[in-house]
């Protein structure tokens, strides 16, 4: 037998992962539009330029197309897979400069890096973006903090706190402490504050050149004391959190967390990131203010931009670990048993009417065997069969039937229907 | 400025342009689901042996993925981009030997061919199949004419024939006319018949080394003759159409055609198409039985399949010229105005429930002149401004404004949200 294999790092979506999946995008799909993002989907490959543009450490991760013709022959290549929705958002901006902004879009599509697979952790994922590009109003952050607040309540999963902090604030920490040029040093080791401690923090730091009295110090300034500077950012995010709450956003679920730093190059003010309550580590969405990086394709000093994304995949996964929600192994709610070759046109037009109302039906390709019949829609976890013998086809009804409850109901096809709307 | 492009052949589907595909989509998936065709998706890309093993004629159109790490210098080459979703299919029905039979799956995914770009056609497009692998039951054949009959009726496509032929009975012909080695022949030259016209098919035939009289043979079994031996043939194809009308087929929207070809090497049983009325050339659906094809990775000789494909971007851009589908510039229903930082909160509070009542709701994140967030609103299609001044704010109340009628509503924010309901 030939044997075939999926590539490395990649998976099948099946029909009851699938359904899942669809569901939950749907939910996620509508927070979206009702803060007015709209959908975009972009190609799956860029230009090699424009991923290597910006790409810095997914570089070596990106998956390489080979030119078509001689080119490729000679192992020329010209494009590659996006590792991410961001590179592509900016140079759509680029490419279209009299888009009406503020331009907010939303973008969920898979991604590709060739990073070593491990449980839970593929070649292939999907991301799922919303960013708000060419205004500064602060409107548009409390947006995101709104939006993944209102995502997570509408999947069920209420129990997180979104975490809030601003890159200028760990700046003017860093300047504090007399650490101004270990800026980077302090943002990476206050990033690992929930996995190692204070204590891990501190040895790091002075590790890396940092003394104790500058790290008391800087405890001091997590725990709260005023940072020196630090006002103007202080205003901005508390601007920021009366906005989201004016959006409906729960008061106990949102906090300011002078410790959130959200990696290195990237944010240049309010960081956001979404965290379950629990044995969840990580965070489940994460996201800030950016204005430095849109601008890299048109040539534009700072067009402003904020956006989050949402760790879908880790959500699906969440989601199912938790038993949020029911599994969906079918979507069909009947099937249609053929009792025989006699019958299969009053089966037939039974199904005809039933999906007419609404319902999912699978026609039985077995005829006869009513038992093998119930089996294989047992078997699949469709709830209800339908069959229709010699005397119903006479009668002009049907049988449906409850295979968990047993229950049944007699009548014309589209009556019984009725039971399942 | 830098300058940035799109890859060669592809393009980006921006916001209006993705409201009306999503909008087809679930349309079609709804269609799917009530046949009890679930969803399913596999990876972008696949290895290179599973995607060249039956290739063929795509091989030279493929986009192909060098090695990451020491191979890739060397221009080694592992994957390639799926260049339709039927391979794939094999691949998972051969990976998981124990899934219940038959299986039914949609898929609705792009896929990437280095062709030739030309107007309507793209390096990356979406293909739309459902298929049903591991049984022979007419009942497959006769969903795959009621599924593409539903969903060309759900999206409004309502001037369509669907053709149906059987592989067998062109065999048939040839045989009949004494071109049993043409038969490969003589089924090219039919699939031009709509083309070329008679004439044009005659004269190919004879080109290749078929005479006058076979062909004056030929013309009559097209027109209606009995072919010997395609008895059982026909037989099938009239099971098959009354089937379809038990499933609610529209009679005058489906016929045999004995010209039907879809192409060589591939189908080994009945073979269908939809094609629409008027000056549409080409078709938006094509597919039929293949019981050859997805045993080949599972070494199986033969394992029964029958599918069609919808021509997704066609009936998107069909429908588009055709005015069938309203455009959706935008999903917002209400642009929500920032009279002054005053009355900011109260505004927001306003959108805020609006949203809890299910509407799409965009807040302006421009301050002041009214005017002008207006002219945003009616710039991107949004139909409904809300405004909430000074006097409206302290009386707990909006002004909803339709802004081509020019209508307004005046009351507390989640009453005039039940104009748009």
């Amino acid at each position: 037998m030939a044997k075939v294999f999926l590539p490395k790092g990649t998976r099948d979506l099946m029909p009851a992962t699938m359904n899942h999946r669809l569901a939950v995008m749907e939910i996620i799909r509508k927070v979206f539009s009702k803060y007015g993002f709209e959908p975009m989907e972009t190609p799956a490959f860029e230009r090699i330029e424009t991923l290597t543009g910006k790409a810095g450490e997914n570089e070596k991760l990106m998956f390489r197309i080979l030119k078509r013709g001689e080119g490729g022959l000679r192992g020329e290549v010209d494009q590659g897979l996006r590792y991410d929705l961001t590179v592509p958002l900016a140079r759509v901006v680029a490419m279209n400069p009299s888009i009406p902004l503020p331009f907010k879009r939303s973008q969920i599509q898979p991604v590709w890096r060739a990073d070593r697979p491990q449980k839970g952790r593929f070649r292939e994922f999907y991301q799922c973006d919303i960013d708000t590009i060419g205004t500064s109003s602060p409107i548009a952050d409390a947006e995101c903090i709104a939006v993944v607040h209102d995502a997570l309540m509408a999947l069920g999963l209420t129990g997180f706190t979104i975490r809030v902090n601003h890159r200028q604030l760990l700046r003017s920490m860093a300047e504090s402490i007399g650490a101004a040029e270990h800026e980077t040093t302090v943002i990476q080791a206050l990033d690992k504050l929930d996995k190692v401690g204070r204590g891990g923090v501190q040895k790091e730091l002075i590790e890396r050149g940092l003394d104790a009295s500058q790290c008391a110090k800087l405890w001091t300034y997590i725990d709260g004391a005023p940072i020196p500077g630090g006002a103007e950012s202080e205003r901005e995010l508390k601007t920021i959190l009366d906005l989201a709450l004016d959006m409906g956003v729960d008061a106990d679920r949102v906090c300011i967390d002078r410790t959130l730093a959200r990696g290195l190059d990237y944010y240049t003010g309010p960081v956001f990131e979404a965290v379950l309550e629990g044995d969840y580590t990580g965070s489940i969405s994460g996201g800030g203010r950016y204005d430095g990086l849109i601008g890299m394709f048109s040539g534009k000093q700072d067009v402003p931009a904020v956006g989050i994304s949402l760790g879908i995949e880790r959500i699906f996964m969440l989601m199912d670990e938790m038993g949020l929600l029911p599994a969906i192994p079918t979507t069909t709610q009947v099937w249609v048993t053929i009792f025989s070759e006699d019958t299969r046109s009053a089966s037939l037009e039974a199904a005809t009417l039933m999906r007419s109302a609404g319902i999912n039906v699978q026609v039985s390709t077995r005829t006869g065997k009513l038992a093998k019949q119930f089996k294989d829609a047992n078997g699949r976890g469709v709830p209800y069969v339908l069959v229709c013998g010699p005397e119903e086809a006479a009668a002009g009804t049907v049988v449906l039937k409850n295979l968990s409850t047993g229950e049944q109901w007699t009548g014309p096809a589209d009556q019984v229907a009725a039971q399942l709307l």
